[in-house]
């Protein structure tokens, strides 16, 4: 197999030591990339470069059309975008899978057996980034939906149930309230769904919609929701399934698609060589069957799911029940 | 003492039933009101009142400045404003506040030991019900935070703590994307924060911040947010106690304030004597704290608890372990 030119960014903080440790599995089983380094993040935003991401860099995520990406720190203080939703933005990466599903018994639950994948919609609603200040003492942000952006996750998200083998597709909206956007959402998951009928559909007003969630996420299976009630609960969905420590995304796009850990950098473990590198692994594997290597992205998650089964654990998430070593970064990845 | 005139609305579905034993209860452990019932809900939207409520209503709520409601049915099909919005917004209750504290072992929960009280914001932010259609395929919301609104909800919160023995008061924003509107949540809430210096205070951003309120709730006390983020939030913390069915809520505002249950009207229930009065009856606790008649609100809170620690359990928190009878609504309020 040729290589598959990717684009890489070891990003801040912890980043690098998971990025190092996720690279080294993937190229294991054997995956047939040809990583190119970019500068992220902290570096490049204490440059003065607002956005975290130096031009040249564009040039190579347009080339490979996959980035995968490493967590990076913002730096404090004001004037700094996220080079995050400014990636998302301006590649089109339309769509933001997240897949959650508990380990149990080896990453302690309360959930067993859920196995949900939240579909979120990436580039529209109040992140669109439209705010402004009023009068001295009034500030608003826009939200908004397109039709075409809100048909097009929500064809996504049946798309990715059909082909990933899943029964139903549920859709979260509050359009008892915001009947203009969210009732956009919610009729164009109804006309959408008549297109599936092999697939169940189902619609929840989101306050009891993420209520029913949090408490018995096992009635659930694809999720697709908005931009911003997506980043809440599938923050929600990854940590009850054990941590958001251990979640990975795709952010797709009919160009380019960005694959990434959802925690953060985590500066105060940064260089320690203790990190789990397991959200951005997971993100690797969605990137392999992205990239059409879907044996190679089969063989690091069995490896992996092997590795957690036997009891190595990195500290995070070892336990006295089912941890038979903790384990550092790198020896997580060795094994 | 004089009795206190109170408006009262029976609701629809099994509004009626719960309305009924709950004021039976007040009565019964003395409180000393004097209900003056309302119409709201199904049959007056059915006459063509968009709103759900008539003129001659409004007087009774401006002249009692207490509400005590049952949950209400909304027609389906569009044309009809939300009641509890219109309500809110035109008698201006900033403040809702969401006790949800688990009842462990007595009602199944996997929190044991939770007890968080949710403060949302209840005017502005997305409900504030500018919504427009900008071109065919294109649907806007405004989001609106402003400094008074924001800072007499920070600082509603902060008295509602020191008032109740609480320790710590913590916000939730998502000042990371929406730098002015969250942005001035947060700022707000830090300027406020200094003025109680016997309080903890924290702040986390919304979507980790829900994160660890459905993992691990026990870390919370009460916490402070925005209205769409409590209205999602405040029935997941709901629902991980027990059930939404139990949650009640109090809508304080300087003129007048509303008392409800969380939970719907569960028209499929309507007339069968079964429901769980639990959410009325416990708002209808917080209202006698509110018209100072705490004695009374203890006596209640304790008789529930007593009622519930004794197995006497309606259907819907019926269990093998902890029940001992299973009882109707009525029954269940005799008891
Ligand atoms: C870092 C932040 C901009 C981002 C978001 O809000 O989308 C993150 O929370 C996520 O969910 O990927
Ligand atoms: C019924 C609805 C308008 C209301 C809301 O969204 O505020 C409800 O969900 C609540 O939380 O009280």
């Amino acid at each position: 197999v040729k290589p598959v030119p990717i684009t890489v960014a070891y990003g801040d903080g912890i980043g690098p030591e998971i990025m190092e440790a996720s690279l080294r599995i993937l190229e294991a089983a054997g995956a047939a990339i040809a990583p190119e380094t970019i500068e992220i993040g902290e570096s490049v935003y204490l440059k003065g470069n607002s956005a975290g991401i130096e031009p040249e860099s564009w040039e190579s995520l347009r080339q490979t059309g996959v980035f995968y990406k490493a967590p990076i720190t913002t730096p404090q203080g004001g004037g700094y975008k996220s080079l995050n939703v400014t990636v998302r933005k301006s590649l089109g990466m339309f769509a933001n899978v997240r897949p959650c599903a508990a380990m149990h018994p080896f990453i302690a639950t309360k959930h067993p057996g859920m196995d949900v994948v939240i579909v979120r919609e990436n580039e529209e609603d109040l992140y669109a980034g439209i705010e402004h200040r009023q009068t001295d003492e009034v500030y608003q942000c826009l939200k908004l939906f397109s039709r075409p952006g809100t048909e097009r996750i929500v064809r996504y998200a049946f798309e990715y149930a059909r082909a990933n083998g899943r029964k139903k597709v549920t859709c979260f909206s509050k359009d008892n309230i915001m009947k203009l956007t969210d009732g956009l959402f919610h009729k164009v998951f109804d006309e959408v769904a008549r297109d599936y009928p092999d697939l169940e559909n189902e619609h929840w007003i989101i306050d009891i919609g993420a209520a029913k969630l949090a408490a018995n996420p096992n009635q659930f299976d694809v999720i697709v929701m908005a931009n911003l009630y997506g980043d809440i609960l599938s923050d929600v969905a990854a940590e009850i399934t054990g941590s958001v420590g251990l979640g990975s995304s795709a952010n797709i796009g009919e160009y380019c698609s960005m694959f990434e850990a959802i925690h953060g950098s985590a500066p105060r473990r940064a260089g320690q060589n203790v990190a789990n590198p397991t959200g951005l692994l997971l993100a690797g594997v969605q990137m392999m069957v992205h990239i059409g290597q879907p044996e190679v992205a089969e063989k690091v998650h069995n490896a992996w799911l092997k590795t957690i089964e036997d009891g190595i654990h990195t500290y995070d998430i070892f336990n006295e029940e089912t941890s038979t070593r903790k384990v550092s970064t790198s020896a997580f990845a060795d094994a």
